[in-house]
């Protein structure tokens, strides 16, 4: 038999009371992570901690809430779900504790009126901006742009793979593996220089629900068999 | 009865003997549009013209061969299909008679030997390297960078959508309607700014390819019902 060699981590979702970091919350606990959702406010983190756990039969061991600094203290991965104005103050607020970490980006540089024009930071993407501030000890990792946050706060399928991008093979690697425990799809879509098509590919998709009415236009990856 | 309205183009292939030119010619000749395949040689042209004959029945009346210059002169749509390394030495030497015109750019900036990684133009991407040169008297709109081309020289499904994006709504509705009359669907992915998504996925997807062993890995649009 071959042993199930499933590694466990502790996650830190940076800013993770909005719907992003309770829908990664959620779905983290569940396949048995254990997850700190972090805000600036213990408070409001207390707060987003009992919303997920409502979705649960009990309340989970595996979720907690803290300080940002603190749950990124106590972190093996850092995941970041601040809005995007917010990206640059918490990335050098944090810098310190992130040292040395897997830190998966999840921000889009939408910038309001234009939310349907692909623009990015001067670095040429919100992850290339943050492997900037944070330096060539943390692995930069985006992931989860594209899909819609609120269906990962229940049960059931989200009709839209997810692209992984960043920096270091090793760290996309087990930032996949991440995905795959939310019950989507990840593909490794390269080096931290793609991260601008994961990221703008968000805009076109906003574009797109504008254009049909719809909330959660996505993509898949097509012509390859045997998907896992 | 509602009148059918269907707009008939005539189209040149810029650089058009190579595989995504004669499969885009011998769709849209199936269409109903005239095709000229251009070439800097006119027999090679004719070449192609040939070859693409082959898939009909008979000769199509809708399908020519001619120099590049004479192709982009007597068409109402330019398709540019030439190699990265001839783009902009291309479009500088068919300025003049490119004017006005809506110009379909499916190059993709691949770079050997790094050609899973997303490597733009200074001006952002080749359609805005195109726009630069040609000046806004043109319409530049990014199509067809995401596909096999091999499947259009047969008949059949392509398992992949095409994303739409360039300068001028108008113009990328035109555009829109000439992928439809590929078979495939298309789009409407933006504006010009977001032509570094088309065209960085296609890093993305060799990137893919090569992990999974395929040819070609594609995508889909998910999440809008209604698709037609």
């Amino acid at each position: 038999m071959v042993e199930d060699t499933k590694q466990f981590y502790r996650i830190a979702i940076v800013g993770g009371t909005g719907k992003e970091g309770k829908g990664l919350a959620y779905r983290w606990v569940l396949a048995g992570h254990e997850v700190i959702i972090g805000s600036r406010q213990y408070q409001k983190a207390q707060r987003a901690v009992a919303i997920v756990n409502e979705l649960f039969d009990e309340e989970s061991d595996l979720l907690k809430g803290m300080e940002n600094k603190d749950a990124v203290e106590a972190c093996d991965i850092a995941v970041i779900t601040v809005p995007y104005a917010a990206h640059r103050p918490t990335l050098e607020s944090l810098k310190d504790v992130l040292d040395g970490k897997i830190v998966v980006d999840v921000v889009v540089p939408i910038v309001p009126p234009k939310v349907t024009k692909v623009q990015m930071p001067p670095e040429g993407s919100v992850a290339q901006e943050a492997q900037a501030i944070l330096g060539d000890n943390c692995n930069v990792v985006d992931a989860f742009q594209n899909i819609s946050h609120e269906r990962l706060l229940a049960e059931g399928d989200v009709d839209c793979d997810v692209l992984v991008a960043g920096k270091g093979k090793a760290a996309r690697q087990i930032v996949l593996g991440l995905v795959k425990d939310t019950g989507l799809k990840g593909w490794d879509a390269g080096q931290i220089e793609n991260c601008v098509v994961v990221e703008g590919l968000t805009s076109v998709l906003i574009g797109l629900n504008i254009q049909h009415h719809v909330h959660a236009s996505g993509i898949r990856i097509t012509g390859i068999l045997n998907q896992v």
